[in-house]
């Protein structure tokens, strides 16, 4: 069924993965699906707890340090473990290890918010019972992880003991095989408070050297006669319920975890307060919540899907992880992982700009809203970086950062990508097109476009009459550090352009808040005529021979790689090889000027574009996981809908088929994005222009139909394509003029538009 | 004079650089010039004896690993310290710190192969004493170390008091304040025996990762009556020698080094013996062997200047540091800083080809022989580098190494400096040129360079009917990852061509031969067609609108640096720049296009060569001290004789002025190599080409004249330039055909051309 994504496989590496795929969170917490019981010794398992933007930051060690190098990268904190549920029949402990599993299956209710375990298990004594384990992390309540374990049986039990572990003494992963974990920083976190009070278990710890502190307060409810409850402090808390079976019982554990970024000083005030706030309710309430908050979700984010069940249950499960790892406050961001592991250190990267923003954007825009507030909330921390990188003005957004610092320790697929910093801008000028929010350019936008704008003129130079940009690496990492990367020149004068239109919307529309961000960063005139000049002379290189966009101003006149002959075990290439041999190819990683023709395709004309996918795709390795979405999204626009369902079926059940092997490390977020901008910009044509919204719906021949609805100026509009026609219907708001194949419409409530 | 060095400057920044100016060694052992007696705990200083090769393994820490980039590095070890020798008067302890000195000098004896300090000391209680300290590395007996003490008084002294040391306990320098150093791994050396035997202190110590090991084995020998010794082990031993002191002492500690590379595996025995053998050596005799030795030396190696006595200083001053530094066997070569420091990790470069190598060839053939010998040895190290970058075939020499693997940590001005293979093997075809010694390149140079150009076919291709290398660093590190890096492209030219020839001759000359190599290396004849095909179509940038040789593909479309509004301050750019914004701009650290006009001045024309020099002047910095004694040959070359001079004029002292600042971490002995060839091949114009060798000799306008001889094959030519006339005269050999100014003369004995 479309709305569960369930697993009854125990096998050892299926365990890990399945840790990633049942991970609970809200965007502020996330908890990967471990066992509560845990597990033996011998079986590898990643047990995370995280808070998003909640991290210690280490050094970065160099053979040899160059001028600017950054000093400490920032690292997302596994933090205090609250999952540990041991559960003892008489002498018997429970374990999957142990027994007879008589039947397995957990499951994930994309509707309800919850996972759950459910096993029947036969002890070795012979002992049958049904164990249930569910649990939610709160989308009402950020700060709560709830449990709930049923237990049901007809044997005689005996005596159970219920032991409940809140664990203060946690590490990062650490895998002695790979010396890039190993050799990291696992212990960074350290116990500072454990407590017995009132009830309440409370467990603090304090970060190694950011000083940052996150406390878990726990509370319980056992439903049962004449339990017993022994407490037990060491490095957390250990609770030890005992009773009587008597045929059924349900034990509760709410845990609530909070942190000096959203808590201040005091987290065990805090903590104890909520803990009092929560006190009424339960398992069941909190479900309700849930369920409430869903209902509402998927009615503006469910793409459905007919005649395709395997696609249908992966876009809902892509789009259900999104909502549970973006982050809804100034500290954090949608990180590479979202909340669900380790992998990429928690950073954020340009993965939310291209990849995720925009499925919030037209689907959730108080979502999107706030993810640009956190590039906001680092600016400063941009600027500092443009000057650290040698520039005199504007500011250069990290490639990699939690807290705003660059963390990348390898510069040239690092911080040389500047174009992040008009990917940035770009999300920026998409987030007002779509939502028309003047209010928010004058106090945010318009400042980052400017400092943005600002560091293109101090990084780039005029070569005659054209304005280029010298050594930079755009979007694919097989080919660092060129002149001319066309993607980060055609986004950089997108950029230059909109700072030139934001200038011109706020100096007419409210001269006050004009003067203030004006005043702020010292903004000339001049300033301004010089970014419209890069604009308009921005070199875009073109290749007459072969008529297309060269990705930069030598790539085409290096060798091609033999991809045909490059054995499949040596994929990806960059676990094979140096990067300079790489470098030394025509060979991309990931979509890099066909991405630039996706975001900007008004650029260029259908044949330049045409003739570049057809190149690219030929050397295209597609290792990187942002790649397959955008040529299933070029594919589509260029009438190749065979390609285009191909590259989409890459992309939509990644995660839930492990396709890239390392799932276990988190879930790919960018590809989760991805699966969504395949079906809603690649086979619905969806397109957001100053003129107006388009579509050019095509349909997948292995489907029978699907359907959306966008968000768009307050408006909720629906897309249905069905074989035999297109139905565009407003859902709210007023009515509008789109566009459908290039032809415009009058969209009104009561008359939708069929075709 | 111009055959000593002297200082007495006893400040603190001095003392530093001075431990590096009078140093002392034989290209085996190098013993840094400290103070017997030691300094107080405030006054820093790098106390250090090295073992030229011998080193330990490190790992190399990266922030992000990829593949193949190297694991360890290696670190030249400051081994064993047999330098402290103390002397207590009564109770005063003698001590530059304390007491008064009425005189103080030290002296580098260019001509005798000794250093000495000459005190005289007035102790805190007011006896004087006069004190000299001598020192000496046998160039004869390589293994050893040979100090004298002078006591002189005629006050009553009493009981004296002589304490020396040899200590195994000891460290590599770590500076606190530069975290490059701290972070590093000084202590990587471990005693592992301590035996005071048959009067012979012998302490042994091994190395941590690589177990290599070193010991030495001392004695003494003391001409008063009377005295007595106390030995005390601990991780060293200690003598005490105690006496009466009656106007004169004279004591002498004889220290022999050994090292499992040179020595095998029982030290212990080895050194003993050597001690045995040596027995009846005093100091006096070791000093004899010295001036004998160097008597040959200089008749074959001296410049003589007439009229400018610092340069006269300088130019005897960095050839005798360079025999002082240059290794005579396999195992080792000649690393950045000489045995006189602990910079750049005593790691061998390209600068020994380029910029050392020339010297020894021209005036001690069996020098560069041996240099050669060690490129040799680590050929398979070099075609396993190879290998691991990806390469098919072929041999890529480490850019920076000791024992052969690559040490560097930081590729992009490291392992991908490629041209180091095609500098190997201009080094062995230059010996070729010189030498004549076909027997040499059957049995080394011919397989050196059929593998390096089985590299540069690997690494090429062919853009139309050009053959190009992509992906590269020239010599220039301001820019790196360039294609078609003009130096890297003709050198690999050169390369490929000569590999041709080595075939051609080989088979011609001795078919046993060429199947001897042919069947090593599995060399097949469509390979050297190839090879003869790429070097004719060799891609060498050039530039119709400016009629120069581009560094590289893009460099000339760059922004150019404005070095005339760049602080002072700011230089050397690299420790203020991020790599990334200098590789942004034309700017130069140092000579590259113009170093390759220098090395392969037919591949242009004159005007192209005179437009480049031009142009790169405009924009090098400098930086870095292989520079500028390339700017001066060419500035010679071009008739511009007042620049030449101004670009010798920055190299011929740069230590002993310490004009770049960092001295005190070891010489720079690239540049002292420059500096000769900035004579020899920029005033006097000297040329080794196929048809014959050819002078074109100048006159600095600040001289009076100048005189030095070369060895070419068998002969010993003298050039004389003095205001009036140039004569040159064959002083050993056959006559032979030589180029003057372009005309052909027969040189004969009896015959100096004179013009």
């Amino acid at each position: 069924m479309s709305w569960k994504i369930s697993s009854s496989n125990l096998d050892s590496s299926q365990i890990l993965v399945d840790e990633s795929l049942f991970f609970t969170g809200n965007g502020y917490l996330g908890v990967r699906g471990n066992f509560e019981e845990g597990l033996p010794a011998s079986q590898k398992t990643i047990r995370g707890t995280y808070i998003n933007a909640f991290h210690d930051s280490v050094p970065i060690p160099y053979g040899e340090k160059h001028v600017a190098f950054p000093d400490t990268q920032q690292k997302l904190l596994n933090i205090i473990d609250a999952q540990t549920i041991e559960i003892y029949f008489g002498e018997e402990r429970f374990s999957l290890a142990e027994g007879e599993i008589l039947s397995f299956e957990r499951k994930l209710h994309l509707d309800q918010g919850f996972t759950e375990r459910i096993i029947d298990w036969c002890s070795p004594s012979g002992k049958k019972v049904k164990l249930c384990f569910k649990r939610l992390v709160s989308f009402q309540n950020q700060e709560a992880f709830i449990q709930r374990v049923e237990l049901e049986s007809s044997d005689d039990l005996g005596r159970v003991r219920i032991v409940s572990t809140i664990n203060g003494d946690v590490s990062n992963f650490v895998d002695a095989n790979d010396p890039r974990v190993a050799s990291g920083h696992a212990k960074l976190l350290h116990v500072t408070n454990v407590e017995q009070t009132e009830g309440i278990s409370f467990v603090e710890c304090e970060t190694t050297n950011t000083k940052l502190k996150t406390a878990c307060a726990a509370t319980y409810c056992l439903d049962v006669f004449n339990s017993r409850r022994d407490v037990t402090e060491t490095t957390g808390i250990t609770s030890e319920f005992t009773f009587d079976f008597t045929g059924k019982a349900a034990f509760e554990k709410k845990s609530i975890f909070v942190d000096t970024w959203r808590h201040g000083k005091d987290l065990r005030v805090s903590a104890i307060e909520q803990q009092r706030q929560l006190a009424d309710k339960s398992f069941q309430h909190f479900l309700q919540e849930q369920i409430f908050f869903l209902q509402d979700f998927w009615k503006r984010s469910d793409v459905v899907i007919t005649g395709d069940p395997a696609i249908q249950e992966g876009i809902r499960f892509n789009l259900y992880h999104l909502l549970q790892s973006a982050g809804r406050d100034r500290f954090s961001n949608i990180s590479a992982k979202g909340l669900s592991g380790e992998g990429y250190e928690g950073h954020y990267f340009w993965d939310t700009e291209i990849y995720i923003f925009p499925v919030f954007l037209m689907t959730q825009p108080e979502m999107a809203k706030r993810l640009l507030l956190y590039r906001y909330s680092i600016l400063d921390y941009a600027r500092d970086h443009a000057k650290e990188m040698g520039h005199k003005k504007g500011a250069l957004y990290p490639w990699r950062t939690i807290s705003g610092t660059e963390c990348s320790s390898y510069y040239p697929s690092g911080s040389a990508q500047y174009h992040i910093s008009a990917d940035i801008a770009y999300s920026f000028i998409q987030y007002y097109l779509v939502s028309g929010d003047l209010q928010f350019i004058k106090e945010y936008g318009a400042e980052v476009l400017f400092e943005t704008a600002r560091l293109w003129l101090d990084t780039g130079h005029y070569d005659g009459e054209a304005f280029k940009i010298d050594a930079v690496t755009g979007p694919d990492e097989y080919t660092c550090i060129v002149n001319n990367n066309y993607y980060t020149n055609v986004m950089a004068k997108h950029n230059l352009h909109w700072a030139v239109k934001f200038y011109q919307l706020l100096k007419e529309a409210d001269q006050e808040a004009f003067a203030i961000v004006s005043d702020k960063i010292g903004l000339h005139s001049e300033e301004i005529s010089s970014w419209q000049k890069a604009a308009v002379q921005m070199y875009l290189p073109y290749d007459e021979e072969r008529k297309i966009n060269p990705q930069d101003d030598t790539f085409l006149h290096k060798a091609v790689w033999d991809l045909a002959n490059t054995p499949k075990e040596e994929f990806p290439l960059l676990l094979h090889y140096h990067p300079l041999t790489l470098y030394r190819y025509q060979v991309c990683k990931q979509a890099d000027t066909v991405l630039a023709h996706f975001l900007l395709e008004d650029e260029q004309t259908i044949e330049t574009i045409r003739n570049s996918y057809d190149y690219y795709e030929k050397i295209t390795t597609h290792d990187s996981s942002l790649s397959t979405c955008i040529f299933s999204i070029m594919a589509s626009k260029l009438g190749d809908h065979a390609k285009g369902y191909h590259y989409f079926n890459e992309t939509a059940r990644l995660d839930l088929d492990n396709t890239h092997g390392n799932t276990k490390d988190g879930l790919h977020m960018a590809n989760m994005g991805g699966t969504w901008l395949a079906i809603v910009f690649g086979f619905a044509g969806l397109r957001m222009k100053e003129e107006a919204i388009s579509f050019s719906p095509i349909l997948p021949a292995k489907w029978e139909g699907y359907r959306f609805s966008i968000q768009y100026q307050g408006r909720r509009i629906q897309l249905e394509k069905t074989v035999d026609q297109t139905v565009i219907a407003l859902l709210e708001g007023d009515a509008l003029t789109i566009k459908l194949f290039d032809q415009s419409y009058l969209l009104e409530k009561a008359a939708p538009i069929k075709i």
